[in-house]
């Protein structure tokens, strides 16, 4: 049995997530369809873990295991014909057995994009946020600085989170500011801003909770030094609201491809072992 | 009688172009109709030209002449309110009774964007001419100098164009490349190849021919020099094929709104005074 790992990009605006759920619909149906399809295999596919409906990836990783002797650089173009135009393969590698695409996974980054311009960007219209108010985007700098560290970040976790332990560490997380396409002399258009956020696991709906109480932040309505309280309560309602699904973006999960087998989990990456996905936003 | 002078932003994916016609889904359509809805009044907008089914505008520029009182800051939100979510009007001025937002226009420039990476870009998918085969950049590069000048672009002018004359100036032509995107060791991920070309008129698919016959030049079918022998044929069959509409979009267009009244007319927009519409891309 062969081990392919596949770092796919996909639209998530027509579809219900990456995993398959009952509804159907998803990322994981349409590529498991397009191997059966090349292959004959009826093959489940393992994700880094899961986005939530509306959410895209620009490089999103999984893994599975096949019988087909097809050559490695075949594998992209035969899996594109076979999938709608919004999923492109955009790499595929051999890897080593015990790889696996979620617990050998060692930082994940996620984007979320909010458009500060007055008027939307029709051409983006699907992965930004559109925010026409003033905001505070400085503020919002300060404050993205106190969620660096290893905390328990149950404030910003869904009520529905299924895990035991909230405890992750973000390794970065910062905000880049687009004003390419500002109109000059309109003070109200303050560009599009990025906010990249790098951590060993993501709790569901946690960088969208993160998101939404930043733009409290930029509002006037909370201090930036208010994500340290934030951290400290351990509860959902000392956060900010939800940010919608369609500015998030899974912009990247790291590995270590060269190590024969995955090392000693870490602590977040332990209690991933238990549970179905690390991430589910 | 005021005369208001908007700028607008539209995804064309949707709709059969700028121009109203029999069979309707139009952006003048929506526009229209967003104004009777907020004014009362049945009115007739005049576009800085015509644009293609499937043909996008970053900055596309309309003037009508209207009774409404309302306040000239209020007009962007309460349109844009009552527009698809497609089409965003950007900017709005109160401009002298004899601007013509297609007699007035000074100078042109569209945007032709070809994704020269292995695979499509699954979030601009809409924007680009996906071609994945290796280009000749720089001999790309060459070629649109010799565009640059003025000439009778009837080789690069559609054989249903409907003009008397095919002489037109083109200020600039130049090719810029993002590599952004590329894949880390990948050499058939190319960057996204965008096309810049200003002029004082443009005539029906010219752009989309212009770039039909590059990709021959990036592909080594024809040489950089051969756009010199092409324009001097003065005959369609001389050029390559008219590239997807989907690549193309209105990028800017020029005036001067400190004048008075429109300069004597260059002669392309001399003719355009005869005709419907200055630009058919």
């Amino acid at each position: 049995m062969r081990n392919l790992c596949m770092t796919v990009s996909f639209d998530g605006t027509n579809y219900y997530g990456f995993q398959s759920q009952p509804d159907g619909n998803t990322i994981q149906d349409h590529l498991e369809e397009a191997i059966r399809q090349l292959t004959g295999e009826k093959i489940k596919i393992i994700g880094s873990g899961r986005t939530d409906a509306g959410v895209h990836a620009y490089r999103q990783v999984f893994n599975f295991h096949t019988q087909s002797a097809i050559p490695l650089e075949r594998w992209c173009l035969a899996l594109n014909g076979r999938l709608p135009k919004d999923i492109v393969i955009l790499e595929a590698r051999e890897v080593k057995p015990g790889f696996h695409s979620r617990h050998s996974a060692k930082r994940k980054t996620y984007r979320y994009t909010i458009n500060a311009n007055q008027y939307p960007d029709v051409f983006l219209r699907h992965l930004q946020l559109h925010h026409p108010g003033i905001l505070d985007i400085d503020a919002m700098k300060e404050a993205v600085t106190y969620l660096i560290g290893t905390f328990d970040y149950t404030s910003f976790a869904s009520r529905h989170s299924t895990k035991q332990n909230h405890v992750r560490t973000i390794y970065d997380a910062h905000i880049e500011v687009d004003r390419s396409k500002c109109r000059e002399g309109h003070p109200r258009d303050q560009g599009v801003i990025e906010l990249f956020i790098t951590g060993n696991g993501f709790l569901q709906h946690m960088v969208r909770i993160i998101v939404g109480t930043l733009l409290q932040v930029g509002e006037g309505k909370r201090n930036p030094v208010d994500i340290q309280r934030i951290l400290e309560a351990k509860d959902r309602s000392a956060a900010g609201p939800t940010a919608e699904g369609k500015g998030l973006m899974l912009w990247n999960v790291e590995y270590n491809f060269m190590e024969d087998k995955p090392e000693p989990p870490s602590f977040a990456l332990d209690e991933v072992e238990e549970d179905e996905a690390d991430s589910t936003e």
